[in-house]
């Protein structure tokens, strides 16, 4: 039983006030993977061009991740470039090259469909729809969107999302899509366009999750350096995706305990925190899961009254 | 057995997206006042003009509010007015009269003197410094100040919180206050400076609070409409002591649950989501006990895991 996981896979470079890289392996697809590994087995759909380094599918290979959907085809890989500010709760994207990311059809392999775990990361909502139609199985499919397909694919997005048992995106996101600036009230209307599970990642002010029976919200781990946001938000949907996988969670059966919704937003707040404190998927090199348990410790001290 | 409390009392003029009112009750010390009676009995020092009402001095003392210490005048009452933004993030001073608050000196009444808890409101550093002088039996004091104290009568100000148990303050003052961005950071340089609690406050999105022994956090009350945000940072400080007060918390024996300072934290959060729910002090004329007490056991709920 596995977890597969769209996305995409791309090299970036990064400026932070803490220094700079100039290519390093990311993408959503990745981060997400390598976030959710240390939970389930996870099985990736995405494309690379010729220049995708071997250490790098040795990276992701190394963790157990199954690359037969990873295809790789001639041309370069998706390039992302960008700057954060002082405070880094702002950044500016430098440049944007797709490469072979532009004409990304996603393909699944036959051993694929039958996995019961979807999540669909941030692509175009038409190649969502196409793939969560592809599985046979499931037990849950959830995915990500952004600010650009909400308001240039509304539609489509509205029909994809329909499918969904859960959504998964910001808080500017989720104002965005609800046209509602009250996030409780936005909420509200966001449950009734399909997913009865909604998670709101609030970057450093954390998470919440919101049905209809429950409401659940934890502040964000208060890091001494961020040394790098970049992919946080994708790792805390590994994260939450990632131990639901483990604890075999089925959310279209509705007989479960909720506090495993609620822990699993804590496992994404944990892989969040990690990710941020090393440039790019450096983090994850040493990364253990004896310290992820112990940051979801932390989060029960702290957050204990 | 009692709370003082030192500050402003005002008139306000406010105007929020849900409305407007013309002259409203304000002041930092009405609201610290108005929350903490739900929990102890509090006594105010503060001064007002002529002009102020029968009625607003029977609000406070209909809560048990001790007068004594609120001195009346020649001139009039000090008058803000401002106007908040569509998401009400931001506000804008229209108008500030100091009037008779310009040469407020506060007198503490002898009765005061030997009560043992103390809540310095933000006012003046020097001012704050007199008054805590005067109490002879203090079991904790802490306060509250601002960017503009912080800034320009720094030295004072550090002077002052010396001799603090705690100190409570808002994100954005306490990065100011430590010269520091990152809020784990700062929040250690600041527990230099005296205080060994530090609670801090951080508007929709929770509060904190930090000892060497402790580190604390609790998202904000997600408020299906927030129809007026004034005054909200001084009734969370308000259900902070108060509950602290009643609990007959001693922050200089030592001897304490930790757990006691967390649930102050909840109460602060309770108050001051009660505070945002109608204009200026409005929601205190109907606000119960058992209304707070259902909200804090609303934030288990939502924070479990």
């Amino acid at each position: 039983m596995s977890l597969v996981v769209i996305g995409s896979v791309a090299y970036d470079a990064i400026e932070t006030p803490h220094g700079k890289r100039e290519r390093t392996l990311g993408g959503a697809c990745t981060y997400i993977a390598l976030s959710a590994s240390y939970f389930t087995k996870t099985s990736i759909v995405g494309v690379v061009g010729e220049d995708f380094a071997p250490e790098d599918r040795e990276l992701l290979s190394g963790k157990g991740v199954d690359l037969e959907g990873l295809e790789q085809v001639p041309g370069k890989t998706f390039f992302w470039s960008g700057v954060y500010s002082a405070d880094m709760n702002d950044r500016t994207t430098l440049q944007t090259d797709l490469n072979v990311f532009a004409d990304f059809q996603p393909k699944l392999p036959p051993s694929y469909a039958k996995e019961p775990y979807l999540f669909l990361g941030n692509i175009q909502p038409t190649l969502q729809g196409d793939v969560q139609r592809q599985m046979k199985n499931v037990r849950f499919i959830g995915g990500d969107t952004m600010n650009y397909w909400i308001t240039q694919t509304r539609d489509e997005l509205l029909q994809t999302i329909k499918d969904w048992d859960f959504l998964l995106i910001n808080d500017s996101e989720a104002r965005m899509l609800a046209n509602e600036n009250n996030l409780r009230k936005a909420a509200a209307k966001i449950l009734e366009l399909g997913p009865n599970t909604l998670v709101i990642k609030r970057g450093e002010y954390g998470a919440m999750l919101v049905r209809k029976d429950t409401l659940f919200m934890v502040p964000g781990y208060l890091l001494e350096d961020v040394f790098d946001p970049t992919g946080a938000g994708d790792c805390f949907a590994g994260g939450f995706v990632g131990y639901l996988a483990e604890r075999r969670f089925d959310l279209r059966n509705g007989n479960f305990d909720i506090h495993e919704l609620h822990r699993a937003v804590i496992y994404g707040s944990v892989m969040g925190s990690f990710c941020c404190e090393q440039f790019g998927v450096e983090r994850f090199r040493t990364l253990t899961r004896k310290e992820i348990d112990g940051r979801f410790e932390e989060f029960r001290r702290f957050t204990a009254f």
